[in-house]
């Protein structure tokens, strides 16, 4: 029923050897080895979201993912603390590795001698320089509207920005464009600004594949672009570390619109530990009302659960609709 | 030398009879008469900033647009405390009235009473709906990238959020993007994701005939994407009772870096007064570094002063070249 019978190409799918230009966020502990396997099954680049690193969990995703080419993503801030697990995740021989909020630096050299593509996120164009510097392949250029941990730019101008810079400095250096792209439009729209692709996130946390409780994907599909918040709450409740710039992209759920802009209380050793229990064990079990969805703007566009191949033949169809629609737009 | 050979036909060019899919962005006493009827002469629909109501400076504008057609905007809530400014406004049979930041429930009637078309810009999908209910002919889908005031959605994922509301709920309304737009770029991804056109603002600011002094050009020239922020300070420095929810995006000036962050002491009236003189000195002498610059995040894709005749005509080319590209993606 969802065969791609056409295909988007693109600088980025002639390199990997895709039918879709469209490649999974690596998002920690919800893009498990299944989900990376559907997308690349589905045409696209699967990562495995690494996040803030566990070694057991790492190597299931990998076990899940079987025979098929995955990748893998981390947190940079966190992996620097865990060195030997980018060792770990290079032993596997992933597609690709990539690394986002944080200076990828350190952690470069042994990607490339691993001769594994090094892929870095950022969310601005200083932080752009610095993935060059780093000798990133592909650049994600990632906007606020997106799910999770994220900066303060658009995708709608870090994109061409982010575009121009690598026209003056390093054109063979592949450009994505993440952030509020869950459908063919964003596709579309995307390759429009200057991208060779697009990461998607939120969309895919509503598929079968993904590593969530049914209560996660049925609080995507109620909830409206405008019920998204950048906010400090999740890790402040579970005590994560991050460092200052990123805040995450979260669902409005009770939960963090009762501790959003009351993170001083929410840190109180006081209150901590009854509301960090209270996080995990809603999030364990889907209960979202009392944990924390992290999810981007465009959950407002999302209104179905749908298998991995099912979300990219449509999103690949639309765009290409659109694509193929596009030159009628002008009148000569 | 810039002739429109072709140009970008779209609903919205069809219902105005322009040959660009572009309205410059009313921005409050900087788009007079002369940009605006710059950018009526270039093809797209021409607004005068009308901001928060000056009688004489209205009239002006509308005397130095001279018979060319143009429209008005104003800021929704300030008009709503100068009621005749609107008809003083509609006397001028504008082009269309383009209402923002506020519920234009209470200004509709007189508008289209006066066989005016009226534009309401929104930050929101639930701001849409409200738009929708005043019988707005057309919805501006503003982003957080915006210049000036705006909200938190990104342009990228409110667009084609309110685009599915429109398909559903008014088909024929049509839908202009806001916000990030200022190349041709911006303006073929924004018909990707279902607009009907777009506005541009900041991109306009660095145009001969907007009403702004040499000094602001020269700052939006030299300032990167990754420099602006959405702030409170221009509000509080001049004492404008702005509602919640509307923060101003504004180019990280001196000025603001010292106050961003630190708005309680500067409503403080020991203060204030020397600092709202500071402030209108600069913006009236163009010292950005002592005022206010309110753009957007677009202004790192800006790079050149340029009439408004040349700017339409290369973002219209760049879109027109990427559409007729478009096509080109698909791989059969």
């Amino acid at each position: 029923l969802f065969h791609l019978t056409m295909a988007i190409a693109t600088r980025f799918t002639r390199r990997f050897g895709l039918d879709a230009p469209i490649v999974s966020a690596p998002m920690g502990m919800l893009a498990g080895g299944r989900l990376a396997a559907a997308v690349t099954r589905a045409g696209g680049l699967g990562l495995i979201g690494g996040g803030y690193g566990n070694a057991e969990w790492l190597d299931q995703a990998f076990a899940d993912a079987g025979n098929v080419p995955v990748g893998c993503g981390f947190i940079t801030w966190s992996l620097a603390r865990s060195p030997d697990l980018l060792d770990r995740a290079l032993a596997r021989a992933p597609t690709a590795l990539m690394l986002s909020f944080g200076d990828p630096a350190p952690m470069a050299p042994a990607i490339h001698a691993a001769g594994v593509p090094l892929i870095c996120q950022v969310q601005s164009v200083a932080l752009a320089r610095a993935a060059l510097d780093a000798g990133a392949a592909v650049i994600v250029a990632q906007g606020s509207e997106a799910g999770g941990h994220g900066g303060d730019r658009g995708t709608l101008t870090l994109v061409p920005e982010v575009a121009d810079l690598l026209a003056k400095t390093s054109p063979d250096t592949l450009l994505l464009a993440a952030g509020g792209i869950v459908d063919g439009r964003g596709v579309a729209a995307a390759l429009m600004l200057g991208a060779d692709g697009v990461l998607m996130g939120s969309r895919l946390l509503a598929t079968p594949e993904a590593d969530v409780p049914d209560g996660f994907r049925a609080t995507i599909l109620a909830t409206a672009g405008d019920e998204t918040v950048r906010t400090a709450v999740p890790d402040v409740a579970r005590g994560y570390d991050w460092p200052p710039g990123f805040l995450a992209r979260s669902i409005r759920t009770d939960f963090v619109d009762e501790w959003h802009g009351r993170e001083g209380a929410l840190a109180d050793p006081a209150t901590n530990p009854r509301e960090r229990a209270r996080y995990w064990a809603g999030f364990r079990s889907g209960d979202a009302a009392n944990t924390v969805v992290m999810a981007g703007e465009g959950v407002g566009l999302v209104h179905s659960v749908a298998p991995v191949a099912e979300v990219f033949a449509a999103a690949v169809a639309e765009a290409e609709q659109l694509l193929a629609g596009a030159e009628a737009r002008i009148r000569r």
